[in-house]
């Protein structure tokens, strides 16, 4: 097997088999296959696309680049969410909190912004003192005392994801649905999610710029959750004008706060109540709508989500920096 | 401007204005522009292909990126012969001899074997002391005291399609018509040619597969040729077997040695006739075709064109290496 040939076939429109996707991502991972061989390969791909089967497997090798993580010792299901990111997007911080509070574990790994998009751990960082490196036996602990972490994705996390996002983004790459999925998917299934509520952003400040195109992504990251054993919800959510009040790391810190404390802008109040709905119908299943959300908007009013995140922020300020 | 946008110009199929042409190429020469760059580049054009006035501007960057040879001082014009490369090919071997030896200046700068296909330089340099490589005042001073120079092409020479050819046939773009024209165009420019024959060859040993694709790139010669104020010609060559009885560096230096002696290969000989009769109608204003093969023909069988490819040898082999 070799690169050039491989590159040749998804320039010839043909498919590749998971033997060569695996060669490539491996081969990458490791400086073995170049920076310039990817980066045709990528806009081959880019151009010609690549089938469901291809994306899979594109996701499955990028999953397997690294560690794959597994809490099945200290919990039953692992449920997740993940937002294709947008502008002032705090939901993360008001969520995970909200759906720690009601006893469903939170393991949740987050990224660094991605071109315009913020990133939920530079917002995490902007906390004095907050840890979002604390390594795995650490991380155990806290989730076993209060239910939750909120932390950086670790190097070993899906390493061919992160080589390859970062070539995207330098080669103009990155809107491209099957790119997207893989992407995405790649790092949840490594992070060790069972189930995952998929926020899919619709508009000017996403990347999905129409509808259209979200609804096509979400069908393909549903499909690619069903195929690897896990079970996904996609919501899609306007990404027209910014979220909430505010946008800026330690901005969107304090808006996250006051809205645990009640004072919670409308729109970042329905996309926090639609997918923590959605999180325990994944969860708990719980299958009415409606009456989830109300469950997720008594854990702001009943001050409980508010404590959940004081004591997160605690005992991760507690812990060591790790790397 | 930043290379990003114009990947992504072209990703999208727009027209890259000959701004962005000359910043990419320049910038890639000078190593500013990385080859993950070019790479996702050279696929989005691969891909979705150049207009006419992209390739010209392209040829241009690309000659002008190192010294554009003048010879006007030794000669009124420079003819010159190019293929697109095939297997057994040494026409260049016999045919400038007879060129030179028919009183028309003739200043040839060759290259190496690309992918499957022989390179000119590699046979001459299989003649011992043959140097390719002997600097622009030997140059001249041989040209003006045998009226031929073989030579390699100068490290000078369009550095930019040499930096870009080398990436192409690492990422599995060669084989792409205006890729394909700029590439000869511009190093034809820089070499100083005024009137071009060029013989595109066809069939399963060649770049170009079948004749719609070698009557397509033809065309895009052609016009380029025109529109940089040179005069072309092009003729479609039978490259589904190999040429003449020998393939090998030596083996067909020998075989070109034969051929000028008088013993030639009857598919050779037709391609050297054909070649040259266009040669001495672009150099001479000589139109009737079948006369000028007869003419061609006269030199091979009067001494005079194996007496000139001697003298060649001699001449060259007298020269100092220099780099």
């Amino acid at each position: 097997m070799n690169i050039q040939e491989i590159i040749r076939k998804k320039r010839d429109k043909e498919e590749l088999s998971k033997e060569e996707i695996t060669y490539f991502i491996n081969g990458y991972t490791s400086g073995e296959i170049t920076d310039y061989h990817a980066a045709a390969l990528i806009m081959a791909i880019y151009l010609n696309g690549m089938n469901l089967q291809e994306t899979l497997d594109l996701t499955m090798s990028m999953a397997k680049s690294g560690e794959i993580m597994d809490f099945h010792n200290i919990t039953d299901i692992v449920v997740d969410k993940h937002s294709t990111g947008g502008i002032g997007d705090k939901i993360t911080l008001i969520l995970m909190p909200i759906i720690a509070s009601l006893g469903i574990p939170v393991i949740k790994m987050s990224g660094r912004g991605l071109g315009f998009t913020g990133g939920t751990v530079d917002k995490l960082e902007s906390i004095p003192g907050y840890k979002t490196n604390i390594g795995d036996s650490k991380l155990i602990e806290n989730v076993k005392e209060c239910g939750i972490a909120l932390i950086g994705q670790t190097l070993q996390l899906a390493p061919a994801d992160k080589k390859i996002y970062a070539l995207r983004d330098a080669i103009s790459c990155v809107e491209n649905i099957p790119l997207i999925a893989s992407s995405i998917m790649s790092k949840k299934i490594a992070s060790g999610a069972d189930k995952i509520v998929l926020d899919v952003t619709v508009g000017s400040g996403a990347f999905m710029k129409d509808r259209e195109s979200a609804i096509k992504l979400s069908k393909q990251l549903n499909k690619i959750a069903k195929l690897s054993g896990k079970e996904s919800i996609c919501v899609l959510t306007n990404m027209n004008e910014p979220l909430g009040r505010s946008v800026g790391n330690n901005l969107e810190v304090i808006e996250a706060t006051q809205s645990l404390q009640g004072n919670i802008a409308p729109d970042v109040k329905e996309i926090v109540c639609t997918l923590g709905a959605y999180m325990i119908k994944l969860a708990k299943k719980e299958k009415n709508i409606e009456e989830n959300k109300t469950i997720i908007e008594q854990q702001i009013e009943n001050g409980e989500a508010y404590k959940k995140w004081i004591q997160l922020v605690k005992i991760q300020g507690r812990c060591n920096r790790l790397y």
